[in-house]
């Protein structure tokens, strides 16, 4: 099986939900699956699916189907969940303290070594057991700790220039939760989150159901 | 043009993105681009945007290209950004305090009306104007107020019996922000949120650019 092949970022997004899905059966047991019934349980075509995992080099074999262990086995490696990332959290507000206290991290290859402010109130203050570091630190902090990622938690309008000042500082890995398209003139991989997008696909569907609702109730007043 | 047509939810799922960057170039005064354009701006192939956007009746011009204020709009309508959806938060600790002070809902048509919490040390307590009720009072509350959505930010262990309780209160929208795939027996609309999703393709992409490097130094050495 040759993992190392080459597999476009559309399938790679979807693999952490295969990864979820099959966790989920490890827990109950579930020791192997059709594509199938894997189609039936996640709403994904099962022709989609065997698609997918063929670009890893065929885990399933016909009439059995996916071995579940091996299969999460494998994607939890595609995805490089044994790997030791250490990453940082740069701003210490609500949404840096709810990542600090987010227990999926270490799980998926990810440490949390240091946490960044530069707001009075917050530096010195204890999170998850580190201490909150004044951002001025940062520069001495690199030199001394190996990190990997940096995840910024900083306003709108200080996020171009946070970032810049990490990447300059080696840090290879950015997550950016200011609701902008952060990009940078650097070799850097950065994923931008966009927290109202799932929203707005919230709004769609609702949208649907209550004209779908509207218009039953139409139908059984004829 | 027919808004109405069906339209499949890979698809809607691609909208916000298409909607944040027709943003920003209204920002700039660019009044019109074509389908190459804004390949070259998203990272999406021109054919996939021609494909996307026919979805909802060709909206573009051969040799102009697409208006970008009226697409914009039309996105905006078939996302239902128009609508004054009302939301609750439930479960006021750094996540739940995190969304109410996010600037972009309303924006998006959602209006926080009212958080809630069980925590004694945070009842009681103003954010962004909202005074924190205990969930004790949620039924009273959507007696008397409309309210379309809960975002639920609660522990991972309470998620689902509280997911149930809104559910049956008539909220027909769920925004789960608990990492797990949250189904319920009733005519809901759910989004699950999961962050670390985001972060095993940061890891991905991360792994991929850093084996990259590698080679490229063991080439320059020979």
């Amino acid at each position: 099986m040759d993992a190392k092949k080459k597999v476009s970022i559309a399938v790679v997004k979807r693999l952490p939900r295969y990864y979820r899905y099959l966790a989920d059966l490890l827990k109950m047991d579930i020791t192997r699956i059709s594509s199938k019934e894997l189609s039936a349980r996640m709403g994904i075509t099962a022709s989609q699916i065997r698609q997918d995992l063929n670009c890893f080099g065929g885990f399933g074999q016909q009439g059995y189907g996916y071995n579940v262990e091996s299969l999460y086995n494998e994607i939890g490696k595609i995805l490089g969940l044994d790997n030791d990332y250490r990453a940082i959290i740069v701003g210490a507000g609500n949404m840096g303290q709810a990542l600090a206290n987010y227990e999926n991290f270490e799980r998926r290859g990810f440490k949390i070594v240091g946490i960044f402010d530069v707001d009075p109130e917050l530096v010195g203050r204890h999170i998850k057991g580190l201490e909150v570091l004044h951002s001025d630190t940062l520069d001495e902090f690199t030199k001394s700790n190996k990190v990997d990622v940096a995840m910024l938690c900083v306003p709108y309008d200080k996020t171009p220039i946070v970032a810049d000042r990490v990447a300059r500082l080696g840090i290879k890995g950015l997550w950016n939760f200011s609701p902008m398209d952060l990009k940078l003139p650097y070799d850097v991989v950065i994923e931008n989150v966009h927290l109202s997008d799932g929203l707005m696909v919230l709004g769609y569907r609702l949208n649907e159901m209550l004209k779908r609702e509207k218009e039953d109730k139409k139908k059984h007043k004829k």
